[in-house]
């Protein structure tokens, strides 16, 4: 389809809009929606939490009723079916709008092309493809989910320029600077759920949540939505966890991955026991996957030890890779960044695509992504 | 000193024509040159090569006679001796010019101040210290030998994202892809040498050169002057090299460092040996780099194993790290990039400050410093 270049500024503008919802819409994905008129834009709105309004009926409210013959731009297909909202096709047709355009097909089997068909029965005209590439960025982990049933899986890590990050001996604290931290505090903020180890856990007495006001964007979130704190999810094979860590001072949802029940402790409510299969007596990292979608989860943000990060390395289970680099050198006998099998041929070699490189403070962080 | 915009301006003309001759100049600095009368640019040059006109008297040719009241710019203090050329002080007083602007006094002992006290005592206006932090990098190296009695050492690096240069059994072909190479190429021809191990010399039986063609800016080079090669400088301290390694299919000049001379084996004409002193048994890197600064090498490019990369940062003797990093992770058991002593403190670290980060092809790199 053909596009003009005001089509292309409209989309882009809504995809903007999607982006603020970006710390509070899970598991809804991140919509923003432009309504425009004589080339003038009478109604914008996005997706700030789910159970509230779709990112068109916002747009729609702030046209008020002025929609006769508009058109609208939409980061996703409208919906179709009726969920904890109406479905915002009929809104849109409701409000007698004359063109639909939408940057992707919305993969929700719910909805699939629904949308563009209810729209377009109705004679509506439609078109979409238009910055598919930057809405589906929008929405990593709920197309994740959607089309492959796993969330995105993004590990963060921390080393210095030699790739190591502690000593021999394991002292490590603050490998990376302060600006880091706080980088690291925002894409938790953005996750569903933050997947950890035992170790990780025990040994610097984690509480793996979200601190509220230590990343730049809190301001704008705070006034959107209450922060939500991701799921803490842990893998903890051999029942090391105990309920006085500090993991459990924060009352918000864990969910424990054991292979065996431990009921020797008392836990808290939020906290949930989930057995997992074993692969040659270790757990099966791939259905912690597939359960932790089944609870709507999107995306993951993985800060775990070498052990945890090479074996979901090695199973291909890691879709992005963040890496913090501190300039620093650590050289001989400092720990690596994966425990994962020692490589014989080169080919073996895991290769990946470097989509990001950034400063951040005095560090800098390099996204990478599976080839 | 107060500067103006137009001062300024002109400044980092010179600073651009200066560079022009990184591939040239050398033992000599980077030199550019703007001559302006009545806000006009009458006259430019850079200094090309040494024994050739400075870069002060290719901008007064260019002008032509119609210098009487002019001003110049230099990124570097015009020299006050006679060397290979007249002093270009003199030329300038000659020319007629009313101010010179300098970026930079030269500290190189037979000018360091006395350029401009030769242009003042002849009635002409001087400023100095006008983008002096651009001008200094033009010259890290020529600085760095005048200033220290050391050539300034890069140390070229290339890793996994995980900081891994090879498997465990030590194959690493190709790890960074070819255009990290061609840029490889580029700062290798920028360089006075090449330092490496004999351990790097034997196993890949390399060259070491500069191969024609084969870096971004081969052509504008090769307009200037003739393709220069690197001296190329091995450590060799158990005498391992032999007169049938491809180092020696070239001929261009190499220096091999060892602790007794090896007069097993007939050398080429072009390579001297060097005997240094040993400290614990080891050769004394130090001795070397002064060595080598008698000789007039400004800039040290050394692309060596982890051995001898090991050795030279513990001993604090790297200045820059150019780190290139491709998108791959090789894990557990791949080799380092420094074998070095096992840090057990963290306050060991050795801590340095990241200059840049740029995309080079597929890869990326990382120029690190000393805090």
């Amino acid at each position: 389809m053909a596009f003009s270049q005001a089509d292309h500024d409209y989309m882009a503008m809504a995809i903007e809009l999607a982006k603020q919802g970006q710390y509070t819409t899970t598991p809804n994905p991140n919509v923003g929606c432009v309504i425009v008129k004589n080339d003038q834009v009478i109604g914008q709105g996005f997706h700030i939490q789910a159970g509230g309004p779709h990112a068109e009926v916002h747009a729609l409210r702030q046209a008020a009723g002025n929609t006769q013959g508009a058109t609208a731009y939409v980061t996703l297909e409208p919906c179709s079916h009726y969920g904890r909202t109406p479905p915002c096709a009929k809104g849109l047709i409701d409000a007698g709008v004359k063109k639909v355009v939408c940057a992707m097909v919305d993969p929700n089997p719910q909805v699939a092309g629904n949308g563009l068909k209810m729209l377009e029965e109705a004679g509506i005209e439609t078109a979409f493809g238009l910055l598919e590439h930057e809405a589906r960025a929008l929405n990593k982990g709920f197309l994740s989910r959607m089309e492959t049933g796993k969330p995105f899986v993004t590990a963060k890590l921390a080393a210095s320029l030699d790739g190591k990050t502690a000593l021999q001996n394991g002292q490590s604290k603050w490998i990376t600077g302060p600006q880091a931290r706080r980088d690291v505090q925002k894409y938790r903020a953005q996750s569903c759920a933050i997947l950890s180890g035992a170790d990780t856990v025990l040994v610097d007495d984690a509480t793996l949540n979200v601190r509220a006001g230590e990343f730049d964007d809190f301001d704008k979130v705070s006034q959107l939505a209450e922060l939500r704190q991701p799921i803490r999810v842990v893998i903890d094979t051999q029942n090391r966890l105990h309920p006085d860590l500090n993991l459990f001072s924060c009352a918000s949802k864990i969910i424990i991955f054991r292979s065996k029940l431990d009921n020797r402790h008392q836990w808290p409510h939020f906290v949930e026991q989930v057995c997992l299969p074993t692969v040659n007596d270790k757990l099966d990292l791939r259905a912690a996957l597939t359960y932790l979608a089944q609870q709507n989860v999107n995306q993951i943000w993985l800060e775990a030890g070498a052990t945890l990060c090479g074996v979901m390395h090695e199973h291909g289970l890691i879709d992005e890779y963040m890496i913090y680099m501190a300039p620093k050198i650590i050289g001989e006998g400092g720990r690596g960044l994966f425990n994962s099998s020692v490589l014989t041929e080169m080919g073996q070699i895991a290769e990946l695509e470097i989509t990001e490189c950034a400063q951040v403070g005095t560090d800098i962080r390099i996204n990478a992504t599976k080839k």
